[in-house]
């Protein structure tokens, strides 16, 4: 199947749904599944991977395919396998000597509803499935894009990147803005941008794509991470599915706490104008991606 | 830089100290460093990749190698990896919701040398440089080589490998010998025959060698656990650099409690004959992996 670039405007939302459901299925049939008594291992990787979830970033590596002509399934399996990464990082995150979270998408979290043994073991075993599901065979026949692929998630989620963010994040050093940023761009801009990098990857793109699609990703994933601070701020934790004002009540910094809330507000709209410019040189193939910038900022969890 | 297949006889000793040192400065070079905050991260994963260890699985790596006409690159590479990918799990497993160790190579587990979160983060971040390793284009030139190098080091180490048996371990589900050679083949088995797969797959070996490697990876890996059992039966600490007596003191049961100690000693003396006896397809060229067996068997720690 091949998506085509010119396909009807769809509602943002309605897609975003879409791709959720697409991702689901998908990773429901990629997982591993066991018979022996590890099945509580790989029940417990489902719990973490196939629960409620928006999906943004696979949904963003979806959308982005569509400027090119490619096919879906390479991009579909390295979403699959990013949510993967992005999953483990949420259930060793939430582990009490991290964060100590006990909800997560309105649930509990995974060493809450299994035990803390289960929650290390299957993060750890829900990066390798990242790893196995981009490798396989079926995700390309070129074994060079399936490489390149898994490499860039291995440098997005490491320590130079997710892993380093958190350990940055944990230590808490961050007295300016510029601590905040760079911690973001590991912890959660890295991630971000490998979901723009799996089309780029899959349609061997021009430089100049490249380059379009990495700055739209570097002020979304800038500007996200700010609304997110702005949630645990102001939002509610009903609707977030988790605990709020966890940053103040840890004593962090972040950029809200920074620049205050109208300035931070202002600085996502800022973004939001400059992620949307970068999409200018795909023209109006690129109309979906820019619809999608306000209703992803606009979120309430 | 070539390995001869009929390079001098050296002791077993030797070569497998030699391997150790080509590891451990390898590791060092591979492992990620970081300028900023995140260094406590990088110093944690080199705390626990470059600490002092036998390094068995890369050397059966590298001697396997030297079966065949290949270089040596590739394979130290995928041994390294394999080598991160085993302290990762050490890591893990030493944490205090799993066997809560305080002690591993006789220096402070990960955990009590930082700290739980950090143990958790340099565990995660070791996982993923073990694919950044393999899966960068200086391991080979071949993107069909380094897939297949990386997509097998994940199904050994995954769910249905290493994190699957460590499951089953946890769980202490094993009442008969078949329950615990099952753990066995997961939890150390997988990662001890990917260690023979590297050379196989670089080396696109044949049908008859790679049976008759994977037979031997199966009895010496096998034998290898029941050693195991031993030294935690009757081991002295200070030469193990950890604790001993744990099974026993956790009501486990593992091929001592369920063997005794004769019937384990002959089952090991058994396997290493058999195991021997698959190398024969190899002919002369096998001696220094035949005379490996009993080295490796004969460990006091």
């Amino acid at each position: 199947m091949r998506l085509a670039a010119n396909a009807p405007v769809q509602s943002v939302a309605d897609r975003v749904a879409e791709v959720a459901d697409l991702v689901t299925v998908a990773l429901d049939e990629l997982l591993p599944r066991a018979d022996g008594p590890e099945s509580r291992l790989t029940e417990a990787m489902r719990y973490a991977a196939l629960g409620p979830g928006k999906r943004l970033r696979p949904y963003f590596a979806m959308e982005a395919s569509r400027l090119f002509d490619i096919e879906e399934r390479p991009v579909l399996r390295a979403a699959c396998a990013l949510e993967c990464v992005h999953a483990y990082s949420l259930v060793h995150d939430d582990l009490p000597c991290m964060d100590d979270d006990d909800m997560r998408r309105g649930r509990p979290t995974l060493h809450r509803a299994y035990d803390e043994a289960t929650a290390v073991l299957a993060g750890d075993a829900l990066q390798t499935a990242a790893f196995d599901i981009i490798l396989h065979e079926d995700t390309h026949e070129d074994a060079n894009i399936r490489c390149a692929l898994a490499a860039r998630l291995s440098l997005a989620s490491g320590a130079r990147g997710m892993a380093g963010g958190q350990m940055v994040d944990l230590l808490g050093v961050r007295d300016d803005l510029e601590g905040v940023a760079r911690m973001q761009r590991l912890k959660t801009g890295a991630l971000f941008s490998y979901a723009f990098e799996i089309p780029l990857i899959v349609a061997r793109a021009s430089e100049r794509h490249c380059q379009a699609l990495t700055d739209f990703a570097h002020d979304i994933g800038l500007a996200y991470q700010i609304v997110d601070d702005l949630l645990d701020f102001d939002g509610d934790e009903a609707v977030l599915g988790k605990a709020a004002q966890k940053d103040a009540a840890q004593g962090k910094t972040n950029f809200v706490t920074l620049l205050g809330v109208e300035q931070a507000r202002h600085r996502v709209a800022q973004l939001a104008d400059q992620a949307r410019g970068h999409l200018d040189v795909f023209g109006p193939d690129a109309e979906n991606l820019k619809a999608s910038v306000d209703f992803v900022l606009n979120r309430r969890s």
